[in-house]
């Protein structure tokens, strides 16, 4: 007889995120709160094993694709201030991007996480998660200030992560009004003028000449 | 045989009010799509149609509390801008409070309506009163705006409403970065680096001297 055949980590990585990019749709389409596992199960064309092999829970799924979001986001940010020539050039080129997406239309799955850490704050067992997100998220935006900290470029009057804390606000709150209000009318949000707003705000902060 | 007695208006109005404070507090302490009718007949001490003679919905409760909130909002805007001396003093006046407000502790109304408005991105039965609700919002806000633009104080470089949209996202973040994040460390969320920031925003944009 011989040995079954092993399957691969690398088959077992493929496969483990086929999954996240399932669950990842269902949770767009139906609101993390109301996916159950059988949605998944079903949506993913596999047997409950075959799922349950790789995620227990809803929970663990959407930890997943988050924190893969939040590497790629990470990622992504090193990429353009390696590209851009000054510092400011790299928060100017972040912001377009920000902005072309923005105009983009459809649900994407910034709305989940919406909904997740929203409802955290009634949820207990979510807390500790929300805080190292919060971490990381804090830790990834901070690169753009501290890059021209280090030129000396920037000489911020308010402690980093303030205005870390502002650049976010004015993110998710643009995501959020476009996802509710644009989808009626064509940037009923004036989303290039807030991003020029946010931009005043930080020349002045950062003191760019 | 005498009439019944006649169960005046103002009895009907007080009680109504007695009802929506009830619903107030049970949709902060469960969420507002987790309650149900009966949670409220329960907890308002009635019977269910002494309930259901006033209201046939939480969403119905849910509207009436927000409509009550945003005619507060608008007289306690009026009242700050005709007690303010300048248009950017009432500007200041405002932020004032609102900061005091952030640093309060405890959960108010303000995450009930962040999560009906999240999920109102998938349900169709509440754009209509979304977008009548936001437009409340912005006529609001710009009060303070149009305010200092008659007395020739202001001369924005940007629409109104694209001013009154920065706003609100600024406010709106802090509400839910405080919910989110200030339950575990006091100011975490930096409340008044980030109203400062909103202030070195708005001169610019205003260009108020």
């Amino acid at each position: 007889m011989s040995p079954l055949p092993k399957v691969s980590q690398e088959y077992k990585e493929k496969r483990r995120q086929e999954i996240l990019d399932t669950a990842r749709k269902v949770f767009i389409q139906k609101g993390f709160d109301q996916t159950t596992m059988t949605d998944i199960v079903e949506a993913s064309g596999l047997s409950r094993g075959g799922v349950y092999q790789y995620f227990s829970s809803t929970d663990e799924m959407f930890r997943q694709i988050t924190d893969r979001n939040d590497e790629g986001f990470e990622n992504w940010i090193k990429k353009i201030i390696g590209e851009s020539k000054t510092a400011w050039a790299a928060i100017e080129n972040y912001l377009a991007e920000v902005e072309a997406g923005l105009l983009e239309p459809g649900v994407g799955f910034g709305i989940v996480q919406f909904e997740y850490f929203v409802f955290s704050t009634r949820k207990e067992e979510r807390s500790s998660y929300l805080l190292k997100r919060g971490e990381t998220a804090i830790r990834n935006f901070s690169l753009l200030i501290e890059n021209g900290m280090k030129t000396g470029e920037f000489k911020p009057i308010q402690p980093t992560e303030a205005i870390v804390m502002f650049i976010i606000n004015i993110n998710d709150g643009l995501l959020l009004q476009s996802l509710t209000l644009n989808k009626y009318e064509h940037d009923r949000v004036y989303v290039k003028e807030q991003i020029q707003g946010l931009k005043m705000y930080l020349k002045q902060v950062l003191q760019v000449e």
